[in-house]
């Protein structure tokens, strides 16, 4: 669904995801897989509930094996967090601590900055039921919360890794934010279009569409409007063209042969 | 994980989600919740292969019934569409067309001016494994194109919902980027911070920390930097001059009576 075919490789080194006492393997699988959609490739998992390496994960991940296969185990949170230079813990709630809070782009605009100048940066995720607690909390350096619909924000663990990942990797794409995509054509010059804006309007004259002189620069310019909006490519402009003369000549035939020099 | 606790009820009202002949019943579920994560609550099912209300959507919608309760069904996508007045069509390949792409935060971008003119828009997206077909395309005004590690782009149907609509929510929403979280504290007044420093230097130089004169500018300088970066609140400064005042207490109590007047 709806990714990029781009064939450049993606290159930039992101932030370690920690995921702090996961219940549930399929759960693991399912950021791992998130992960990896957003070029993320560092997990590491803080006592899990059930045993790994775990085989729902693996089947949950859609193929994202390296990130499950390089994901690095650790009995207590404090040694998964011990080469790391800046640490953002995700929350839902309120906690009433003195932190910097930031949404997910924000933060990720951050850290980008802090892994160009070569620190380690980290992104902790709680539980699936609770979240972090306090003392997780306490090993942070600021927190990330994800703004959502305050009548129904709970978000499923890969969800949230997701959003999060997907704001680090739209700070490393450059994919325009908006383009006309061309597909085999190439666009075409104005002086194209304007051949084809004088064909139409010499048609649309001959057969009367703009015989009211005082309505006529109005109507052509409402007319060349809808085209002008098209962004029209020159194999459009030939098709266009070919609409043209073909209506025409059916006109003509329609007409009869006495009246083919109208 | 990771939502929001704002109090204020989400107002918006955002583009209409097609999902065109989606596969499971659970995906739909998933969708629904995804959507109304992000303030969306309407939802249209184009020819979904299970049959329809199905009990796998309502268990895996977490909740989100009131999306599911008020989905439209329809048997083909130009009735689904027969109202609107904007379709995106949400595409992983490139499909050789001459259409407007764009990124999912420029189209709802977009979208939301539209919305604001009154007009109504639609989000397509397609069955799970294939994607919409260049005839659904051919339907659509525009293309949403969601930029991910182009080696791992695969997103299944819920995620894509989410990532389009959050880039929506986004739009509506007016959390700050960044902020200090102050707990329940006041943040301290620079008098306040001010005083602190006065206090903590007036003790470096009492026991000795800044004697080299050359070097004090520069320490004080450099300490004060520690405390501004943290932007203090008043109970955090009132800490702190508690901890200074006890730090020096069991200095003078350790070094005796006799240099009490130290």
């Amino acid at each position: 669904m709806a990714g990029t075919n781009r064939s450049k490789e993606f290159q930039g080194q992101g932030p370690v995801i920690i995921l702090v006492r996961p219940q549930l393997g399929m759960n693991i699988g399912m950021c791992a897989r998130a992960m990896l959609n957003c070029g993320l490739v560092e997990m590491r998992l803080v006592a899990p509930r059930d045993p790994w390496p775990n085989e729902d994960a693996f089947s949950a991940s859609s193929g994202a094996v390296e990130v499950l296969d390089k994901a690095r185990l650790f009995s207590n949170l404090e040694e998964a967090l011990a080469d790391l230079h800046f640490v953002y813990a995700t929350t839902a709630r309120d906690r009433h601590m003195t932190k910097p809070i930031f949404i997910p782009e924000a933060a990720m605009n951050e850290a980008k900055g802090r892994l160009q100048q070569g620190k380690k940066v980290g992104v902790m995720f709680g539980p699936e039921r609770s979240g972090l607690e306090n003392d997780d909390l306490s090993l942070a350096n600021a927190l990330i919360n994800i703004p959502l619909n305050p009548a129904f924000s709970s978000l499923n663990l890969a969800q949230a890794v997701l959003l999060v990942g997907y704001e680090w990797f739209k700070g490393q794409d450059d994919t325009p934010a908006s383009r006309l995509e061309m597909g085999d054509g190439r666009p075409a010059s104005r002086e194209e279009v304007l051949n084809f804006y004088a064909h139409l309007e010499r048609e649309l004259d001959a057969c009367g569409f703009l015989r009211l002189a005082d309505k006529r620069p109005g109507m052509v310019r409402n007319i060349r409007n809808i085209f002008n909006r098209a962004e029209l490519t020159e194999q459009e402009v030939r098709t266009l063209h070919g609409i043209i003369t073909e209506l025409v000549t059916k006109r003509k035939r329609d007409l009869g042969p006495a009246k083919n020099s109208l």
